[in-house]
């Protein structure tokens, strides 16, 4: 692989006969020459093969178009999508992304973190939970966070509030004995907290017999088959006999648990409505297909990207005019009824 | 936010009494000062608050240390495993990568690629299928691709012939009546291709009744389970009566047509056995766990970025020595027996 030289902006110079600031002005502020210069420094520019430099130019203005992003793994298929959502913005917005797996490592998040404002990106989204809202804040950068504790950076999250009545509604319509809402130990900070409120609102207020259940379900598929087993026999034992709704706070969750189900049963019996929440395509693909709280994903990272861009232009301008408060969006969840609580089966 | 300005190598010179080319030595080729200026400017460094700015040590030496990533979604599961572990290869590596979504569009590709040329990227990984390895080649910096058309550059793939050999000879142990595989139309090219050499080399060498049914599927849920459908009626009329082995190009098919026909019998009949092939999710979590063969992902991401640092660090010397002929590596896959072949339910 032979190496052609680069043109620089000395060789465009001596070329056009302009100065080295007039050409930089060309590339920086072109509105500041005459057209008919702009028009001989294009000419000169494929005359000479020029091959644009983006890392020059940054020097230049300091503009590197670079956006971080950390997210905790692609595992999840809801970070996968929203990653996927995320890097589409290019065609819109023009911006290049620098991605990050933080696998939930507070340490490696901070040196990632390091080491993406050493290439002096413009803005940073983050979806990794271990860095305090406050010390991301201090970074003095713009920041946009995806559903994790938001108190002192902007964020778009689901309206996680509605989600959760949308999916105690629809089980509550069914005339269950008793709902049951399943979830990870959650802290009333983390927007997902919503889901909980939520259940609790619309069960204290239509005052239906309910409870949380509260349980660590582990990160592998075999920790959470066991968490889920022994889930399902403590129902099958305390609530014998009567109609259990349950609203399982996340899909792969609902699906193993639906799975122990058909395993013990050889169906999902009548005793049983269950919906998750995501829309993961687990949820659709199942054997029986899960009902389900549907986040928009492409809603909500094209907002984050959108108000990450907003905050990025003000610090372009010479006298930026900062946030005064840290913006929060919210983005409406859609409910999905299948087979897991309309029974046509 | 108030902007700290940033601490030049100007101001490291003037605070050190230093000139500007011996802190740009410091940098660039630390070990041409003598130990005791080093330490004298790493003080000043700590004691002026220098941030390391990596856009200024890019112009200086040219190592941008970034990968340009080209992948066609992240719906699917092979796809954002792959990434996931390409990314996680920073730990080891140092490289950071930019990444862009092909979505198959070969022109929106070609405009990726220029973006990442104009940032000197150091290398590229694509598992996009758009862009002939020819003209890859042509673009003169270090490329390897993981399963697609390799001709012309360095390749990451699994052992496609293996796997297809696997699957076959699993379906050829159970005593099958007929052995059928079902893919879409795959030229010879492609290392997938290997997968249909392999079934129809143990169906031939074991003289086996076969067939090979090239079927496109389409890229939704819904136009999935259209054709799949399709298929099953055709399957059921055509043999019935007969025992089927069924080796499936991928589990997001396998699993929706082993779905097809829980719904027409209730459970997935006798006389068929069916087995998949990536170990995608979906495959263990299924109602009816589902044999599939399992590509090592982590194995090929690391082989890939672990190929492509070879080539960087050859382009960084003095006389760079090009490969004559593109390597192409490939990794072993692993069957994996569950019950849609094994039947102990």
């Amino acid at each position: 692989m032979s190496k052609k030289k680069n043109v620089t902006f000395n060789d465009i110079a001596a070329y056009t006969g302009f100065s080295k600031t007039t050409i930089s002005r060309y590339f920086n502020n072109p509105d500041s020459l005459t057209l008919e210069n702009q028009e001989i420094i294009a000419r000169a520019l494929r005359e000479l093969d020029y091959k644009e430099n983006k890392v020059a130019r940054i020097l230049a203005n300091g503009k590197t178009e670079f956006i971080g992003v950390i997210i905790p793994n692609l595992m999840n298929h809801y970070y996968s999508e929203m990653l996927n959502q995320i890097l589409l913005t290019y065609e819109h917005f023009g911006y290049k992304f620098l991605v990050f797996i933080g696998n939930e490592n507070e340490d490696s998040e901070r040196r990632y973190i390091q080491e993406l404002m050493s290439y002096h990106i413009e803005g940073l989204i983050i979806l990794s939970f271990t860095i305090p809202s406050r010390e991301l804040a201090a970074l003095q950068i713009p920041i946009v966070t995806i559903e994790r504790e938001d108190e002192y950076v902007c964020s778009v999250n689901t309206d996680n509030y509605m989600g959760g009545v949308q999916a105690t509604s629809l089980l509550a319509r069914h005339n269950c004995d008793v709902l049951i809402h399943v979830n990870s130990p959650t802290a009333p900070e983390i927007p997902a907290y919503g889901r909980i409120q939520g259940f609790l609102d619309v069960c204290a207020e239509r005052k239906l017999k309910h409870r949380v259940i509260y349980k660590i379900m582990g990160n592998t598929f075999e920790q959470m088959q066991e968490n889920l087993s022994e889930l399902l026999e403590q129902l099958d034992a305390e609530y014998a006999g009567l109609k259990k709704g349950l609203f399982i706070s996340n899909d792969t969750h609902a699906n193993i648990f639906i799975n122990l189900l058909i395993k013990k049963y050889g169906r999902l019996p009548e005793d049983y409505l269950i919906i998750g929440f995501d829309d993961s395509p687990i949820a659709r693909q199942a054997a029986i297909p899960i009902s389900t709280v549907g986040q928009q994903i492409d809603k909500i990272a094209y907002e984050a990207v959108s108000l990450l861009v907003e905050q990025m232009n003000e610090q372009k301008k010479r006298r930026p005019e900062p946030l005064k408060e840290p913006v929060h969006k919210v983005i409406t969840p859609i409910l999905l009824r299948r087979d897991t609580t309309e029974k046509t089966f």
